[in-house]
């Protein structure tokens, strides 16, 4: 065990990314002490089977009582109205961050309820399931993953030393970048992919029953990587569109030039263009393999005999 | 070992499916004989080197002497000049195949060309990594998924049930339908999920280099399952995106639609409709998970840690 960063840390909403949090605090002894709360009672109860905290409250203002890391893991939109109801209760010197995808909202709505000798650095730990819930966490889940700091007028440089250790512990990379730039970024890396992925689910949906069920046949041939991107968490996604409306639809201005411009090509058959970007997208993959962020291993689909034979 | 279906088989293309085939119908006994030839000389030295055939012919008219079934396995666009050069050396009583992601294209093609006597089936294994070439194959690659049989004027009720046979015998299940019907649903399921992929990986490649670097890093997000779809070979992916032409703007006007009313969706605010759909997306995937066509494992990242220990 390692020497913990923090003594008593609090987890405000316990799902796929809060309950990570705690296990990986655990694992890595990064925090003495791991308490917590979630909204649902439910949450609550099954968090306690699972045993993966030390103690779990009923509120958030009884959780942060002490703690000297508070993470607020809740949708965007919620993040505000939690800051303002722990911001009394919480301990003089204590670290306020979150892990939202969003970072220029989460900023605007927490910043004004941080009281003196406390501090405030948001966080954005780039990593995930399509999974919900604090079953659906792991302690790995941020290995190799980076996590991203956007510090602000409440953060001071040992927040933000302190907090990029604890990511660390957690098996995290991290990089510190503006709030602005974080979102321009995760706009188009995440929630123009997502945006798309459930926009052809939808369009999908919408087919006559007949056609709907010979997609579902024959989805293994492109479509079922995009339903997997589409079954994350609909709050957490709506909170998301509406936090950072700006960088997604200048992103998604984008893109829809670029498929005007596809189009264009398919219909006046200009097989030279088409074959140009399918040429040049490839490159794009090398990258992402060559930085760690994916292997070569081809995916012959889940489920396949010889995903489970070979793996 | 099974009966053979067919006694001598000949593959023309001897890519990812081409030599899946080979190894499929070697493992499973349903030909006697396989032999083959591709266009590149490379191609052909190393499938000698693999020994996955029988015999590696220099040119398709050799391969095709006295072979019982004929599997055209090249880009759709050239699947007519094949069909040309082979028909006078065909068997008397030979069935012609291919396995295109096209079909009315591919029958208009190549049905003036087949002589008296012999049967030409269009066929469309539903299945494929993002890798080419005959290294890339595999026998397994037809388990459990989806073979069409798009039959047509030149079909004979024999050839389509030894057809039918012959890609049971690989591990496949078979479905007829017409070739257009097979366009329009493919067109949906592969071809404008393929080309999003493509757009939005051509939309990445022309950010700012340092944006760039960033989405890369940043990739596991979702823009990662994008690139993998993306990195499919580009002279396939031109050929069927001219050849579907009609199927292809059809469904793309519908996904541009959609993505227009999603948009002014954010654009206003509008969380209810957001979360309405995002929810909805859902069930397609159970959907899928239920037919066989995908497992409920998470995909936590190829090359995650956890993903090699656990599967």
């Amino acid at each position: 065990m390692r020497t913990p960063v923090f003594n008593r840390i609090a987890l405000i909403g316990l799902g796929l990314i809060g309950s990570s949090i705690a296990r990986g605090a655990r694992e890595s002894g990064a925090a003495n002490e791991i308490v917590g709360t979630a909204r649902s009672e439910k949450t609550r109860a099954r968090v306690v089977e699972l045993g993966i905290l030390d103690q779990v409250m009923e509120t958030a203002v009884e959780a942060v009582e002490g703690a000297d890391l508070v993470v607020i893991c809740v949708p965007v939109q919620t993040t505000g109205a939690i800051a303002e109801a722990i911001a009394p209760h919480l301990k003089k010197g204590a670290v306020v961050t979150d892990v939202g995808s969003v970072k220029q909202a989460v900023v605007r709505d927490v910043e004004p309820h941080i009281p003196d000798g406390c501090a405030f650095v948001a966080g954005h730990p780039v990593a995930g399931t399509e999974f919900s819930g604090p079953d659906a966490g792991f302690a790995e889940l941020f290995h190799n993953r980076w996590t991203i700091l956007t510090p602000s007028d409440k953060s001071t440089p040992e927040a933000v030393g302190h907090l990029t250790e604890f990511w660390k512990a957690l098996g995290s990379n991290v990089e510190v970048m503006a709030p602005d730039h974080h979102d321009l970024v995760l706009a188009i890396t995440s929630h123009i992919p997502h945006l798309i992925a459930y926009n052809i689910v939808g369009t999908v949906a919408d087919l006559e029953t007949d056609t709907r069920s010979e997609v579902i046949r024959y989805s293994a041939s492109g479509f079922r990587d995009f339903t997997r991107i589409a079954a994350s968490d609909p709050t957490m996604w709506r909170d998301i569109f509406l936090a950072n409306r700006n960088a997604v639809l200048e992103m998604l201005g984008r893109f829809s030039e670029d498929l005007s411009t596809l189009q264009r090509a398919i219909r006046r058959g200009e097989g030279d263009k088409l074959f140009e970007l399918f040429t040049r997208t490839r490159n794009i993959r090398r990258n992402i393999i060559e930085a760690g962020q994916e292997t070569e291993e081809p995916d012959f689909g889940r489920g396949h005999p010889l995903a489970s034979e070979n793996d």
